[in-house]
């Protein structure tokens, strides 16, 4: 494909390409691109707002990652936080920062995917500022949402004898970090290098084109299920529990045979010596939304497709517990994936 | 000062450290910092989001721009956006990214300059995402504001025969921002260095620690004026002159010797040797208001403190010229302060 450099068209004209014929879709969405802000209208909800930075070489390798799937994923992650507080997103302002090795089509490329992501799930692409950076690729997404008025779910509601609910299955995304990492080592110096991704296709698409569940918060209004606690899993199970337990003041108590576990993770953890439980516990990037339900939701839940029980809230004196297989209580540790050290610790 | 590596903390606990005791003083702020979103509440206004992304070695240089003004400046600027749009800025969230040599006591600091920007203005800090950046430090703040109802003024509005009025005066930052290169080049190597300010403090304070013209906004509704049209000048009056005519379908005059300049920076464009009006229509960052207002509005703006008219809206095939003091008509030129390149064209 022809390359065109950036400077060619300059910061205006590059915006003017890559946010021409954006559709609106949301009746909130007054006036998009093209002023000194956005104009939205919210007479009768509650506005949730989130934002995320992401980073070249702190949390995405070019290498592996398609600009297209990056910005997919760029723009699913801040979908994912407005609908963990049971809301729907509608608008996203982007802020680009862009070094000298990027042309208007990688731009482009980038820009698809947050369109796709932005057609999927409904949302209007507002705003923005694109700027060039000295090192590296810089996005920085901030999602509008709305919920109905006392329908915001955050993350400080949850009760003693609540249910705790996760959605999908934990540690994929983390274990397709590792198989991307793994065929990026092995493939150095070499031209015609086929990584292999056999049977393991859904560990690759879980770490790269996450999908935020809208699915699950429409199916639990469906079942007239209003979580007491909700949190989307970013940073791995334990940590998140933690958030929940500490804004709600509570302790847990999390049985490890209830912890939701793809076969393709139990596989990949297995060739590479590492231990399931934890990777199920600490990886991150999962996106699954973590809830807590009232104990009479107990049938409802267990019924729901997607969803699991894998533990309940208790007094806050109990702490928060995983109980082992052999009924062994360990205490519940946040070591997430951690963006301050860049490293999965 | 005793100095704290951010891995001392972590993530949360650097969050839990800048984020501590913030005040909430907007009603509709529902629901700060600690959750996957923030809350809002705008039932009976529209509501107005802007973003702005600035990164180290292109926006700022740390040699000079002390963290405490850049965090003010990086509120300040999203701020003037808000008003640009004849609205009032509620909420902030705040995204960045920290690379290993900065340490817990300079995030306080560029924090210190957020919240001070954000108590002056009135705007509460609601969220934002902390992170570690590879290279250097990256600032992506995101504004949430609101307007009356049909209050918003966008840049599309002008009309034939509407005046052009500008706020403050222009091309003072970016003499500021030339002085501020002077002296370093000057410094460097020394050790001792004291840069010489004398007589220039103006400049220094108009690049440093620009203030979003409220107090304009603020006059304009006293005197019953709604502009046809506004922006805020942040990459020169060319630039913004030219979006303004362009979305409005207009040309304009714009009268050379109407172009309110101070003292100082005529003083020091003389003494750098360069065009003074170049400076004053392409230097950037005045985050002055430029607006249009009807002709009837004539008196009113003549007598308003710190406005001045500087020419007036014409049909579209009239073009967008700069009337010189000598009456000849020179097509006017965005060629503003460009951070795509990373330079003043």
């Amino acid at each position: 494909m022809a390359q065109t450099e950036i400077s060619q068209l300059g910061e205006f004209g590059l915006i003017d390409r890559i946010t021409n014929d954006i559709p609106i879709v949301n009746s909130s969405t007054v006036k998009a691109v093209g002023d000194d802000a956005a104009v939205l209208s919210y007479p009768d909800t509650e506005v949730l707002v989130t934002t995320d930075m992401l980073l070249e070489g702190v949390h995405f390798d070019l290498t592996y990652v398609p600009l297209k799937h990056l910005g997919y994923k760029a723009a699913a992650v801040n979908f994912s936080d407005i609908y963990a507080m049971n809301g729907t997103p509608r608008q996203i302002t982007v802020g680009l920062g862009i070094s000298s090795r990027f042309t208007v089509e990688h731009i482009e490329e980038l820009y698809a995917g947050i369109r796709l992501a932005c057609e999927i799930y409904g949302v209007d692409l507002v705003g923005g500022d694109t700027t060039s950076s000295r090192s590296g690729l810089v996005i920085s997404i901030t999602c509008i949402g709305d919920a109905r008025k006392g329908e915001v779910v955050g993350r400080d509601g949850a009760h003693d004898t609540d249910l705790i609910c996760v959605s999908g299955d934990l540690g994929s995304a983390y274990m397709g970090l590792q198989l991307l990492e793994r065929e990026k080592v092995a493939s150095a110096g070499q031209k015609e290098f086929v990584p292999k991704f056999e049977g393991k296709e859904y560990l690759v698409e879980r770490q790269l084109k996450p999908e935020p569940r809208r699915d699950i918060i429409r199916a639990l209004q469906e079942q007239g299920i209003m979580p007491t606690s909700m949190i989307d899993i970013s940073d791995g199970l334990s940590s998140e529990l933690l958030h929940i337990c500490k804004s709600s003041d509570t302790g847990c108590r999390v049985y490890e045979d209830r912890i939701p576990i793809d076969y393709q993770t139990a596989v990949m953890a297995e060739e590479l010596g590492m231990n399931l439980v934890t990777a199920a516990l600490n990886g991150g990037e999962d996106y699954e939304l973590l809830f807590t339900v009232p104990l009479h939701c107990h049938e409802k839940v267990e019924k729901m497709e997607g969803v699991k029980v894998i533990g309940h809230i208790t007094k806050p004196e109990l702490g928060c517990m995983l109980v082992s297989r052999d009924g062994a209580e360990l205490p519940l540790r946040a070591q997430g994936f951690n963006h301050m050290s860049g490293t999965a610790e």
